[in-house]
């Protein structure tokens, strides 16, 4: 349990809420970072994933950013089932390698109403259609920032895993989404990639 | 500016956060107080509405609720032109009577995907229609709370007003969306009736 100031009260800890805290301690180690548009973000050595509230570390990170998982927002029945039948959760023990890619999406996007942001999401970015071709060796868990109540500074963290000899496939992946019409509407992005230290 | 404990980093007030405090105190007086369906929330006297991140009143309230204007989920382009040729937003002289209704929805609703939310909150149960009937002189504004990080009691909190002639109109509206298939899936929900006291 935390204590939540706003209300007075203690909370339960949310299991669907995930921290990533960027300093010199962490689990996984930064082997790549870089900007790719917009703001950058301070530069790290090691990140830590952990699920739930969580206070800042004692050993002085240098940036933490929040996300939490949430329903699906674009998914139809007949993908959601193509989804499920190939898909993997991330932390299987062979998973040593991992991407974490904060994105924003700028203010046109987010006036778009649901119908033109699926069509340009699937029906001409084939988002869920390239994801599911790396399934289930690149697992996946999207994290919605946007509406947590602060002002945070992505809207999304993706965070992907999978073994070393899949890397590569994955920065295919990367080059594909980054390549769609979507894409056109992200103005902050930063790109991780990370290895796990056990 | 608040203090965020998450990251220890000053923020900027998210304008779209709305926090709602009742208690003894606020500029809305409760005249009804009913829990439809669900476990009750502590019935108080008047309720206090802020924009922005905020801190518990000195007054000592009974509840805090928190609540996040968010991009729409559901409408099509069509449905949002409707709806601005229409709608005004709350808060206008002579709106002194309103509707507040903090309503959660069960796990079947969320495990649903894209489509079959649509196909149910739209084309089974009409929701942008119903509300379209109302408008003008009903007033609407949305506030999100399954996302905000915390185990939030609700998931929407939904606030309206009118002024005192179209009070008897605003039941209807509340009648008819209760009635639908949407509300099925319900589990949570308080029927709060308010004056303003300026």
């Amino acid at each position: 349990v935390a204590w939540n100031s706003l209300s007075s009260r203690f909370v339960e800890m949310n299991p669907r809420l995930f921290t990533f805290t960027g300093g010199d301690s962490g689990l996984w180690t930064v082997t790549y970072f870089q900007p790719v548009v917009g703001e950058p973000l301070p530069e790290i050595k090691r990140i830590d994933i952990t699920s739930g509230i969580s206070v800042a570390s004692s050993k002085g990170p240098k940036w933490t950013l929040r996300g939490i998982v949430s329903n699906e927002r674009y998914v139809t029945r007949i993908e959601k089932d193509q989804l499920v039948a190939k898909q993997a959760a991330p932390g299987r023990s062979g998973s040593t390698h991992a991407g974490l890619i904060p994105i924003r999406k700028n203010a046109a996007w987010w006036a778009l109403t649901q119908d033109e942001r699926r069509a340009i999401f699937e029906e001409r970015s084939h988002h869920v259609q390239a994801g599911l071709k790396y399934l289930p060796n690149v697992a996946r868990r999207l994290h919605h920032c946007r509406d947590l109540g602060d002002n945070e500074p992505f809207d999304f963290i993706t965070f992907f895993d999978f073994c070393s000899s899949d890397a590569s496939a994955f920065e295919d992946l990367v080059a594909e989404l980054r390549a769609t019409e979507e894409w056109k509407f992200v103005d902050r992005e930063i790109d991780i990639r990370l290895v796990r230290q056990d």
